[in-house]
This record gives C-alpha cells, sequence and structure tokens, in this order.
C-alpha cells in the first residue's frame, strides 16, 4: 500500500505536476481523492487513471458531465465548494496536497488541517491570510505543514538536520521577474501580454502576473514568516535572475546553507510527498557547468513597491495582510481584464491596506467579510 | 567545564584559527594539548595564554627554548616526534584537532583514532595516503571523524538530516587557481612567485602549490571517497572561481544542496570543534548581492592532470593514492626551491605512481618504506 493521497486543485498546475510525480514513483502513493474547479475531461481523465474514491468538481455547471462519465466507475463524484472542503476534511488519506489557486485555497486547508490530516500547502493564501488560524488548528489537531513553493521547499530542506535555534535567517530568492531591468518610467505602461511572459517558471496567469510585481516575493515572505517563524527583520530577499538557488538559510556561524535546481515544481512537490526522503526521479538534473553563471542583486523597492508592502503588513500583522493578498489577487484580474494599469496594482494593494478596518485576530467569519470588502474595494477603485 | 581539545600544529594556519574559535567562544573549549613544529616563541605565547597540560615542539633545536620558558609554569613539554604522537594518543580529552601539513600528519591521525579519540582532520594526507587504515582504525576504536577542509566541511553540512542512500553525488568545487585562464603552452615557465599568489585562500605554501596545479582537489577527491564513501565516479569538480560555494550533493530527486561562505578556514574549523551546532561568530558575513557574480566551468584535464591523477589512483586504490600524495609533496618541495619545473610536478608524480611497486593493503611500515621511496624517487628526477 502506497501513501494515501487528497489532491485538492488536480487539474490545476500543482495537480497535474503532483500526479507526475505519483507515476514517477509506481506503487509509492494511492489517490484517493481528486478535486478540480471547473476542467471536467481533464478530472475525468485522471479518475480513470488513478481510481480515486471520490472527485469533486466545484463548478456546477460541469458536474453533469463527471457524474454521467464516472457514473458506472464506482467513483463518487461531489459538487461545488461544499463538495471540496468535504473532501478537504476527510480523514482516511495521510497527506491533503493543497494545490489551490487563490483566496478560495485557504479554507480547504483549514479544514484539513481541522480534521488532523498532514497538508503539502502549494496554497499560499492559506498562510498569508489566515496565519494565524492555521497555526492555532495545527497545533490542536498535531497536524503537519510541509511547504510546496519552491522557495520554501528549499528553506525546508536546507533546515534539514539543524536546529532552529542556530539560524540567524532566511533568504528567499526571487528572479526579479519580466521587468527587472525595464526603464520604470515606463511601468504604467506594461501590458498583460508582457507581464505573462515569466523567463524562468511556467505557472499559472496569477502567479506570473504576481511575479511580475513581485507581489509573489511579498506573499512569499508571509509565508515564510508563518512556516518558519522568523521574525521579518531576519527574511532578507535577494534577486537572483537565473532561478537556480531557491532559497537559503544564513547560520550563526556564518554558514550558508542553499537548495539549488532547475526550475521544476515537480522536485518540491515530489518532496512535499516523500519527506524526508529523496527519492529516484529521471527528469532533467542541474548542470551548473551548462548554466555557467548566477547573479545577485538587491531587491529595488521603487521598481516592486509590492515586496515592501508585504514586509509593512508583517508589522501591523492583524487582518492587514489578508487584505493585502485579497486585493491583490482582484487587482490582478482586473490588470489581466486591462481594467487597470500595472501600476495600479500595488497602490490598490496599499490602499486597501490602509483604508480597511484593521482586526487583531480575525476569525474565519471576519476573514469572509475582508474578502468580500476587499474585493468591492477594488472593484469601485477607477 | 568545555569541550577539552588537543591541537596539533597549533602554530600553522589551522591551529591559528583554531585558537580564533577557541577565543570566539569563550568558555566553550579547555585546550589541553597544543603541538608545534618549530615555532617555539608561538608555542610560547599560546602555552602562556591557553594553559594547557602540556604541549610539545617537534624540532630539536627548539626543545630547549620551550622548557626554559614553561619550566615554571607547571606546563609539561615534551619533544620531537615521539612526544607528537605521545601527545595524539592521550585520551584526557574530547577532540583531537590535527592541523598538520603534509605526510607528517598522517601517524598522529592513526594515534588520536587508535586511542579512541575523535578526531577534527584538516591533514588531507591521513585519509588519502592511509584511509583504508583510517576507516579500519575508526571501526575498531569507534572514533568518529570530523572534516575541516571547508569542501568536506561543505559536504558534511549538506549531509545533515540527509539519508547517505538519497544522496547521488558530491560535487566539489575548486576555484581553478591563479592559472585557470593562463595559457597552457606557458604552464613551463610558471615561477613559484607566480604560483603563491592565490586570489581567495590565503593557506600555506605547500597548499597553495597545490591549489595552482589543482592536485590540492585531486587530494580532495581521495579524501571525499574515504570520508563520504562515495564510488569515484560519483564525486564530480566543478570549477567555480569566486570558491563561495564550498561544496555541494546532488540528491536522487535532483534537488542540489550547497553550503557556501567567504573563503574564512574559521568556519569549517569552528564547526567541526562544535558540530552539531552553527554557534554564534562575529566575523564577515557572506553578501551575495556584494559578491553579484558566481560562475562555473568544467574542470580542464589537459591543464590539470592532477585532478585526473587522483582519479585514476582512486580506480586502482592500494598503495598508488600514497605515492601520489608523496611524490606531489616533494616534488612541490622542488618546484619551491627552483630545481624543477610546475609542469614537471604532474609528471613526476604520475612517472611515481606508475613506477612504484604497489601494494594492495599497505601497511603503516609498507608506507613509511613508500614514503622513502617516492622521496628518494622524486630526488632523483632529473
Amino acid at each position: 500500500m502506497g501513501k494515501k493521497l487528497s489532491i485538492l486543485g488536480s487539474t490545476g498546475s500543482i495537480g497535474r505536476n503532483a500526479l507526475n510525480v505519483v507515476d514517477n514513483l509506481q506503487g509509492s502513493f494511492d489517490v484517493i481523492y481528486l478535486t478540480a474547479n471547473k476542467n471536467a475531461d481533464l478530472l475525468i481523465d485522471q479518475a480513470l487513471k488513478y481510481r480515486p474514491k471520490a472527485v469533486c468538481i466545484v463548478d456546477d455547471s460541469s458536474a453533469k458531465k463527471v457524474e454521467s462519465n464516472l457514473a458506472i466507475e464506482n467513483i463518487d463524484v461531489l459538487v461545488g465548494r461544499d463538495g471540496l472542503l468535504d473532501i478537504a476534511k476527510r480523514q482516511d488519506v495521510d497527506l491533503v496536497l493543497n494545490g489551490l489557486v487563490g483566496t478560495a485555497g485557504m479554507e480547504p486547508t483549514l479544514e484539513a488541517l481541522g480534521a488532523g490530516n498532514d497538508v503539502a500547502l502549494s496554497n499560499k493564501e492559506s498562510l498569508v491570510m489566515a496565519g494565524h488560524l492555521v497555526k492555532d488548528i495545527q497545533k490542536k489537531n498535531d497536524a503537519r505543514l510541509y511547504p510546496v513553493d519552491s522557495e520554501h521547499s528549499a528553506i525546508w530542506q536546507c533546515l534539514q538536520g539543524e536546529e532552529k535555534d542556530d539560524v540567524k535567517k532566511l533568504i528567499l530568492t526571487g528572479s526579479g521577474g519580466p521587468f527587472r531591468e525595464r526603464d520604470i518610467s515606463t511601468f504604467s505602461e506594461i501590458t498583460p501580454a508582457e507581464a505573462l511572459k515569466h523567463p524562468n517558471w511556467n505557472m499559472g496567469n496569477k502567479i506570473t502576473i504576481d511575479s511580475a510585481t513581485m507581489m509573489n516575493k511579498g506573499l512569499e515572505i508571509i509565508e515564510a514568516y508563518w512556516l518558519f517563524d522568523f521574525a521579518p527583520d531576519d527574511i532578507d530577499v535577494v534577486i537572483h535572475p537565473q532561478s537556480i538557488i531557491h532559497s537559503m538559510i544564513e547560520l550563526f556561524d556564518g554558514s550558508v546553507k542553499a537548495q539549488l535546481g532547475l526550475p521544476d515544481m515537480k522536485v518540491p512537490i515530489q518532496y512535499a510527498l516523500t519527506y524526508p526522503r529523496h527519492m529516484q526521479a529521471d527528469w532533467e538534473r542541474l548542470d551548473l557547468i551548462k548554466i555557467g553563471e548566477m547573479t545577485f542583486e538587491a531587491p529595488n523597492y521603487e521598481r516592486f513597491p509590492s515586496i515592501k508592502l508585504a514586509f509593512d503588513s508583517l508589522k501591523v500583522l492583524g487582518s492587514t495582510p489578508a487584505v493585502l493578498n485579497v486585493a491583490n489577487e482582484y487587482a490582478v484580474y482586473r490588470f489581466l481584464n486591462e481594467e487597470i494599469k500595472f501600476t495600479d496594482i500595488p497602490r490598490i494593494v496599499e490602499d486597501a491596506c490602509t483604508k480597511h478596518e484593521w482586526i487583531k485576530l480575525p476569525s474565519l467569519s471576519d476573514l469572509q467579510e475582508l474578502i468580500r470588502w476587499s474585493k468591492e474595494f477594488v472593484k469601485s477603485y477607477v
């Protein structure tokens, strides 16, 4: 019997890579649950291949198709957001991989941990928005959280075998995105098409825009804060355009440990699934001689105000990181719809953070109200 | 009470740095023994500062001075090679740091391990020449070996928290020395003065020449073989002129872990003394933004035949690595004396390896005979 997996968001980029990992390690895993937002065709294919106990399709309009295709297959089909939350908390699994994108991924994390499930977390928003709730629920239910993001996986890997007390700081690397060298005075003219061309990583649209604004790094700073329990001042960001060093830790004796690799999400996903082991894989290996060169620069806050906004949000904590996250998410969608400029994104985010009614320890319903408020705030921005 | 240290070679580069570490971690260590080759003045100063039980001065002609200075201090003074071996095997210490340079450092390692002492090993030759004896004695006496070389310390640090079975290979980095880009056709004209200008590390003369020929890397390959038990084909060398990444491991899932730092021997020395902890130190920290760039190249065996000679010696093992080491050591001294050319060094080494009478598992007396033979062989080379 393999390790029993529940994969939330199985038709997305993380989910598909996770299933590649399952294929790679034939026999190591049993896929028990799969959930998708609306890609019915792929969910059906995956269900027929991996034979889970149940799947969930969140989008009602695709439900009929999934149900009719899996009816005779002895695979339960759940529908809608309730179905997703139901699957997240089912306890007949060893690990829940949360590969959901955006704010929608937060509640499933809380449900999974609340049921005592260990969670491999790709969904940044869970910690960014509800870090205090996640830590509480984790503690109460003795559930583990495994990072899937390449940066956090790198730090996690570097921390293996080390005492936390010996670690002076975390050093997150970031590629700097496609606009690292673009003239700042032209930033307001950046089009969605330009912002979607990411040089190193192949990701979804929302995350690719976050990478262009570097809000991605901002969210990762907040995520690192909650995952590893380091003060904001002990979390550094270094721009590393080649994305080979995925992140580092600096120890108190001056030794620095780094995790390196090709930009391939399968590596951190597999590690989260096989932790603490590094199992054989046949994908392309890092060849530093072929890479030839790695460079490093300081992050420029004028160019990338989102990083500073994230650090600032960590100083006040409470509801601010949640608002930062939601305002950013909806601002990105408005940018992708060409309704606002690239430079409006951090402006809206900052505005939302400043203007919302701050709450010290927002409950889940507070967060839901903050999501609604932030969405409305971004929508009304002209 | 601190950890009780015996420092062999306390007036050399490693020994002095180790005492800096002792100063840095005030109260963590008690220096019980110190030994020096012939620097009587510094040994006396060290003895008066650290108040060991005994010191040893190897060079007879300096003995009187040390004895007269320490007579009323209640610090025993041992003299000569026998005194050094006597101190190496004294068991009233927690750790023996072997900072001796060259072939002379081999026997003290065997004596220390034979007495069941843990050894922090900077002396490459111990493993290069007598790897099989070291491993045997270590096993019999349940003694640990801690690497001090920056490359091996890096690998050791990267291996913390990992299963050996998950590690696919070791990747040793090397600066490429001062002649990485020099026209190969002018190599025979290289003078000792040119070869002694090392761009990154500040070391003794013998090791600096080894760094110029890259025999240093060759010896490190052999050392890594014995320390970490990896097949020669699973040990790679990458040229990295900035010497910031001190070495790496590649795991089976494609993840690569690296240890980085400024070229400062105090870091690996302190780690060997404080293992498994990384204690606070105030020396300069690595700043990758200041470093700006790291580059990587393949090692060129035509330019650096010593690396290939070392790999070849690992394929036959037995007495060959020992002969390689001794022939190199004396060839380096002859080069420093301007008796032979830079390009003669690998030629002599290869010749000695080929022409010596090969022994499968040389005993200590075999090794002593091999040392004599190799020395003679190099001496007679014209």
